[in-house]
């Protein structure tokens, strides 16, 4: 199906209920929805947005179109959670219903605040010839949850950025306000991150860009700053950055860069790296957002889906991407690990312990997770169905994970991703698998590498040789 | 808000999506919400339909007006769950989208048959003149959640009942095949269970009422029969039934007659007890559908809600009703019980002991377990919030629950309900809170009372005076 500018914009209350509840419907029964990660009830689920803690839950807010496998008019999506794996779907937050956003309600983060959470997103603006002015705004939520938004954008885009200039995040850092913001630098073309500070959230004063240690392509999205244990980290999404700076196989990666230091009030970041990394390895992962819970921990969550890509499987059924968990994150030796929160250990069941089984299961459900210790010094593959994890855990040590088995998933940027092991060591690999999403932590969060998959069955769970390995298998309790 | 006919059969096609969104997100942002019962996504729920087994999971269909929290055109939602109590929302099931049910897919049964699970509902046609004629109609599911209907009704109604037959529970029995309808008989205009039997499916033959113990009132809806233990056990609700043969305190009851033998060839039931007894000691419960699964285990679910009744403080949100939990039925000492599946054990979290102590918790979620076994010889009041449970455990022996001191629900039929104890007993009480809805299981399932409250909050459990006691509380997670 061809989708015009006008389908994509039309109002939602142009569209009929029997419509969408049709759509929630195909969307609910599709063999390949996730049950136990965040996925959209119908239509389009991108960006998360507003992720925070507030008024005793965790609150995640998601960009959304209700009504088709496509990104057209946007909103934010509302759930609460009290451990960060089970999810209430609360509705619709934020509407594109005034003229500062009449093209959508596009990302944004929030901020609890005064006993209120400010939800500070970009208003996307279209005239009537389709130009964009892209406003920051804020919008308050109380504990009831209703929400308020503000009359008058709260930053206008300053000269000297083009029409990208969106995805605000709003913190508090040593007693002031910020928010950083992706921007496009009008005169070079360059990806920026530009930041703002307040002392009353009223008046904003631009501080200039974000140093940073690279020339970061033509656009960033999405840019979100945490501390870890007092360090930096900035996770990005660098658009069009050269590959001789960090290689990547998407369409854009999803970066992270933790620095030694930041001083917000001169937008200087000293980075602890020569160049970003790639924060997941595997096929789909961008726009991740993240932030710091009170308590100080780091919590990511990212959008499985990509600007640009289609997936055919379920783009036919009229729903499209989901959520990847949530994720804590902690700096180690350097890098940046990713785990998975502990409530997530709650989801198991029937626990079936493994050793050295050619075959773990030929019956596993379509939502398990399978936990491996490999022993070093072997080489084989692990097949999922007919997605399959090559590795060898000798010299040459790697990990491939290939889905070229089943159909195909924007093919122009391949079908296998790789990533390096240490030469003669035991490999850990921590798989959740959920209808169509797959989630690898490898030796214990040093990489994790989240893709979509679209096999007709996934019962099958097999070794193709006798491997010398210990294990576990789960099967894993629904949250929605 | 007064609703018109014509507002309240309006197609879905005719209602428009935003309108949808926004009274999903009224229902889902609710303090009175439930997080581990079924609850509409918008609108209003009723009976449970088409509880069954089928493809390796368990599935409940629930009667459902998506529009507002009144008795308006009504559908199928779908849910599965594998374990009975985390159900997956699979979106709209039957739509009453031809001729013979243009005024509503009404209550019904399904029964895995053939690798399809059939789903037997009713009809609700109205003529131009909105005279009705109840068609009951089969609707074919198959693995892929895909439903065909049947052009042609498979009973229609016989000439000696009125307008009011519906409610097919269809079954398989000694190698036929059953129908069992609710029924007013045109020239008594008394309440009965029609029998229908078929070898094929296709051509079905009515054997007559069935025989029962009593005068059932004037219309019996939602019968269903069970086995346990080989024993036949009717569940239905009589409407209008003389007070004289059991006493009940709702506008309808829902009453269950435990069988010696039931010869359904000959519409011949044979009962274990003189009279129905109540089915629920609470004010709430109506509608409950049971059936038995492939390992002969009979479970019922129950409607938490009631014709001809309102429930102001949930209404005003746009949303209406909700479903207990599972019950696993058996029957002891000639009694029928009912017991929480032994998954519900799995929502628990977050477990404090404690006994003897006045202030149970000060701080209670909305959404918690209580489990107490209270010592014999004592009397006083637990408080749940402004829920207010009387006891007595020494002589002239009863429990009381109260709901006079929150806001009046249908206060015609009183705020209190009382059962009575075995003197000077021990009083084992487990006790689920979910937002507003309270179900009381009384002494091991002897008894169960379910109800709906609306505390503004739902902070303080605490007995009125030291009471010697051990107990258990839980907080719930949620499933869904």
């Amino acid at each position: 199906m061809e989708w015009t500018r006008e389908q994509r914009y039309k109002k939602y209350s142009d569209w009929d209920a029997a419509t969408l509840l049709q759509l929630q419907a195909q969307a609910a029964t599709s063999k390949y929805q996730m049950h136990y990660h965040m996925h959209p009830l119908s239509g389009l689920m991108n960006d998360p947005n507003g992720f925070s803690y507030y008024n005793g839950e965790y609150h995640l807010f998601c960009q959304s179109y209700p009504f088709g496998p496509v990104h057209g008019l946007k909103s934010w999506t509302h759930y609460a959670s009290d451990d960060l794996v089970h999810w209430h779907y609360l509705g619709q937050a934020i509407n594109p219903d005034m003229d500062k956003d009449n093209a959508g309600a596009y990302s944004g983060s929030a901020m609890a605040h005064d006993g209120k959470l400010l939800l500070m997103y970009t208003g996307n603006h279209r005239d009537a010839d389709w130009t964009r002015i892209p406003y920051q705004i804020i919008a308050e939520m109380d504990q009831d949850n209703h929400i308020t938004k503000k009359d008058e954008a709260t930053i206008l885009p300053p000269d000297h950025v083009t029409e990208h200039f969106r995805d605000p995040q709003l913190f508090e850092h040593d007693d002031k306000f910020y928010v950083i913001l992706g921007a496009q630098d009008k005169k070079t073309k360059t990806g920026q991150i530009d930041v703002y500070e307040s002392t009353d959230l009223i008046h904003w004063h631009e501080n200039g860009y974000l140093s940073l240690p690279n020339e970061m392509g033509y656009m960033i999205e999405c840019p979100n700053l945490v501390f870890i244990n007092g360090q930096p980290v900035l996770i990005f999404c660098p658009q069009g950055l050269d590959k001789s700076i960090t290689n990547y196989d998407n369409v854009y990666p999803n970066m992270y860069l933790i620095g030694k230091d930041i001083d917000l009030s001169s937008a200087k970041f000293s980075p602890a790296q020569l160049a970003p990394i790639n924060l997941d390895d595997g096929f789909d992962v961008y726009a991740t957002q993240a932030f710091n819970a009170p308590d100080g921990t780091a919590y990511a969550i990212s959008w499985v889906g990509l600007p640009d890509s289609t997936y055919p499987p379920t783009d036919q059924e009229g729903w499209a991407n989901c959520y990847s968990q949530v994720k804590q994150l902690e700096i180690k030796d350097g890098q940046l690990y990713q785990h998975p929160v502990p409530a997530m250990r709650n989801l198991r069941y029937n626990e079936v312990s493994i050793t050295n089984k050619k075959i773990i299961s030929s019956d596993a459900k379509r939502q398990y997770e399978l936990k491996l210790k490999i022993a070093a010094g072997q080489s084989s593959s692990l097949h999922l169905s007919d997605l399959i994890l090559n590795f060898n855990t000798s010299s040459d040590a790697h990990l491939t994970v290939d889905r070229s088995h089943g159909p195909a998933i924007n093919p122009d940027y391949g079908a296998t991703r790789t990533i390096s092991l240490g030469d003669n060591q035991d490999l850990d690999l921590d798989i959740f698998i959920d209808g169509s999403l797959c989630e690898i932590f490898i030796n214990n969060g040093r990489h994790v590498m989240t893709l979509r998959f679209f096999s007709k069955s996934n019962t099958t769970i097999s070794f193709d040789q006798n491997i010398n390995y210990t294990g576990k298998l789960w099967d894993m309790h629904s949250i929605l």
